[in-house]
């Protein structure tokens, strides 16, 4: 059975608190009409502060797409190996035991993603499967903890590397100033997370079954306008009433797996917004106090993007764990509009001798480093 | 066992020939010192023409990355149903009996990606998933055909669709003009393919073993430089030279398998160019031959990134297909220096009752199209 161990995450040293988005905002957009809702709705996100890469005054600032993403690249291979050396650890597990790295980051764009610079780096496998995802935005993380649950259920004895990236201030549009744009200013936060999930042995949610669900026709509600500029994200008035539909998937997903959904002892959920979380806990009739991991990352970091779930699910770790046995669900929400979901039972490592891994040790391979091929093509 | 059934392929209807390429290639960069180098290498090609979806006039314009990503989505959502159509025909299945698409495409960028679009549009399931890859460039074929197998695995009443979407010429960047560019430039093709990766049932390729590998510090030898005028593909010289290092590897999936790599009945190998299959050949020791569906691909069509390995396939399927039992390898080859490989064994279906599929009917979910949320996030 498929164990999501303990997650790493951090936040970057540069802190912009509400009062500062607040400030800002009322700078950078003086005068404009859809200024005072768009600043209503920021004091309403309860998010108090939010974590950036860079200081805020660079942050306002659009050095070009070329730039950002120079940027991007730095402050990845900066801040990620500390995540992914602590998620290892966590699980109990090295780099050479990883099969497969999930790498999701939908803030900055790289080919090769950054999976080949970390297998070159941090003594993983040459023949570690790489799997990098952009495109699902904030439901990646939920996907990522989904396809490696399938990884391992495919591969018994596998490890899978979950990555979270998320440098969301490196998408700041000074130009875009729409209510959903400004609203987005005031509600993103950076950070960057990792996990490992162990096909056996560890501590954490036995991952039991997975679904996605797209709600039809909303494929326009998040998305991102491609420019010479960037990533501009595009936030749709409608996207804070998606718990309505998608809290009967999220009660069919445990119904199917013989539970009720009302009933589970944890509850890891995407923190797009209060609304989010206010309107799965009433549809899904559970107490808001279920949620409050959720609710402590979005107050604390802002919405993390794909890296939501690994920080709420690593609050639960840290505060007293559940009992072994315990049922939960893990949801990520995001473009699509996409629901990613697992169900799961906390199990606690008995420690074993355990196997190598399915994939069998690193091929004894006779690189010639420094060949200088000619052009013959 | 996971059935690769017979990919479909289309490549847009603009022509450009050989001839047409070096005469745009003289006239664009008269006079530059490095002209006569990439014209010879592009002679030595053996391309002798590639289809591009737009006329060789506006191709060679650069309208800006946004307009740039505008016909990527116009073009692909035109291209990509009758792909899918027929690879869903190709292997007995309806858009109601897959469980997750994987698309890889890195040539355009959406978020969400395509897979949204397909789902609404082409009656998949709601609870279809969605794993796009944009960023492990022309090994991402191998790759979906390699994640495929492993889903499959893990849920063996499940099916995978892969679809491959590159439009490279949507990446010709007129600024350009380094050797690796210029080659570039003459070398890449546009097309758009689709397949099904059976869990069980169907005739083609029964999916045994895969497995992926990082030529170490590699990881600039390809990549994409990401600016304000799109992705700017980057090639370094001593690419042609990595089937050196990667023969071994490819000779010991083989060997894991328990089969000689020389001794294959069918070769389904990346056309990245044709120093890729000529050194490939001599370093496993099999005939030139063995390669035809490849060189094939590699002169209609020019290198199609990512749909060179299922356009390979389709040839395959389209001479005489192999006895059943006939042993073959698929490898694709891109950035990192990746390489994603699988071994498997020509199969013919003997239809026979197929349960339904793993993941159930559609939901007969109660969602309110139209309801219309009003912001109080």
């Amino acid at each position: 059975m498929p164990i999501l161990c303990k997650p790493s995450v951090r936040v970057p040293e540069h802190v912009i608190t509400m009062e500062e988005t607040l400030e800002f905002a009322e700078r950078v957009h003086a005068g404009k009409p859809q200024l005072p809702l768009a600043l209503r709705l920021i004091q309403n996100t309860g998010v108090r502060k939010r974590h950036i890469v860079q200081p805020i005054e660079e942050t306002l600032r659009h050095p070009g797409f070329e730039e950002r993403n120079r940027i991007y690249e730095v402050e990845s291979k900066k801040r990620v190996p500390e995540v992914v050396e602590e998620a290892l650890a966590n699980a109990g597990v090295v780099a050479h035991d990883i099969d497969a790295i999930i790498y999701v980051s939908c803030t900055g764009f790289m080919m090769p993603s950054l999976t080949a610079w970390l297998i070159n780096t941090m003594g993983f496998r040459s023949n570690t499967r790489q799997i990098p995802i952009a495109q699902l935005g904030c439901a990646a993380g939920g996907a990522a903890i989904s396809r490696a649950h399938d990884f391992c259920t495919a591969y018994p004895e596998g490890n899978v590397l979950i990555v979270s990236c998320e440098l969301c201030s490196l998408c700041y549009q000074p130009g875009d100033d729409g209510v959903g744009s400004l609203l987005s200013d005031g509600l993103f936060g950076d950070a960057v997370a990792a996990a490992v999930v162990r096909g056996s042995g560890g501590t954490g949610v036995a991952l039991e079954r997975n679904a996605s669900y797209l709600i039809p026709n909303t494929e326009e509600w998040i998305s991102y306008a491609v420019r010479s500029t960037g990533f501009h994200f595009q936030l749709d008035r409608r996207v804070p009433g998606t718990m309505e539909p998608l809290a009967p998937v999220l009660r069919d997903l445990a119904t199917d797996h013989g539970w009720d959904i009302a009933g589970l002892d944890f509850y890891i959920i995407h923190a797009g917004g209060p609304r989010i979380l206010d309107d799965l806990s009433k549809y899904l009739g559970v107490d808001r106090t279920a949620f409050r991991h959720s609710w402590a990352t979005l107050t604390e970091h802002g919405n993390i993007a794909s890296a939501v779930v690994l920080d709420a699910l690593r609050r639960l770790f840290e505060e007293a764990p559940p009992a072994p046995g315990a049922t939960g669900v893990i949801a990520g929400f995001g473009p699509g509009i996409t629901a990613e979901m697992a169900v799961g039972r906390w199990v606690v490592d008995t420690p074993s001798p355990r196997g190598a891994s399915a994939f069998g040790a690193e091929r004894d391979f006779a690189y010639e480093a420094g060949r200088q091929a000619t052009w013959t093509a």
